[in-house]
């Protein structure tokens, strides 16, 4: 595998609407996409920085994994999230390597969908502490 | 000030040889970009990710910023980095918005200085715990 770029870094913080006017001051913009993903129990601001989107993310449930991460580490970067072709061939490949993966809490599954593409996530104990996100667009497999 | 681009990310690691074997499974090739870094105590191997440097950062010392941030973190992202035109003027502009940053321990300035051009931190309490760095290849004063 070769990632192609990085996809996007998500920032946990505990109050998204206080977080975006620090944000939005060092931006110098508003977001470029805003969302709520009910499966993962969050709400994002999302602002293009050159080929990369950082995004703040907020928990919409007391006990989602954002909320879980806040409780334990406090706010900070999150994920880091690499762009590949194809996510399902990247978890095989890494999968024989030995490398685990996050099972999605709700289905079990290691792939996870999000808009068209799907996403899984490498064990941060096998990444040097690091939530390691990878995800397509869902035209490379 | 609108950063152009996400610099650099750097992942705080405890041995950078143990951790470059895990890394490069992942991004599919070596580093492009060794160095040391002795102001900061950090010794580095960088990898393009499209625009972007993914940096894996061990200390070189016990007491060195890295060491001391393993020490309360553990593993995992240390430092966001925005390219931005001249960081001296978006520490002006950021200063004035009311943004506190973090001074060199070595000679107190909040402007450090990188391969011709200069670096600086924004103090992670005002960044929702990110340790922020602006950064600029020395072109834009």
């Amino acid at each position: 595998m070769k990632p192609q770029k990085i996809d996007h870094v998500c920032i946990a913080v505990r109050d998204l609407d206080e977080a975006r006017i620090r944000w939005e001051k060092i931006l110098g913009k508003g977001p470029d996409d805003e969302y709520v993903d009910e499966p993962e129990q969050i709400r994002v601001a999302r602002y293009m920085v050159g080929e990369v989107g950082l995004e703040l993310m907020e928990s919409t449930s007391p006990d989602g994994p954002v909320a879980r991460h806040l409780d334990r580490h406090g706010e900070g970067v999150m994920v880091l999230s690499l762009g590949v072709e194809s996510t399902a061939a990247a978890v095989d490949e890494l999968t024989a390597e030995g490398f685990p993966f996050v099972p999605a809490p709700e289905t079990g599954e290691v792939l996870r969908p999000f808009r068209g593409g799907r996403f899984a996530f490498v064990h941060p104990k096998a990444v040097n502490g690091v939530l390691l996100e990878l995800i397509d667009d869902g035209t490379g497999d």
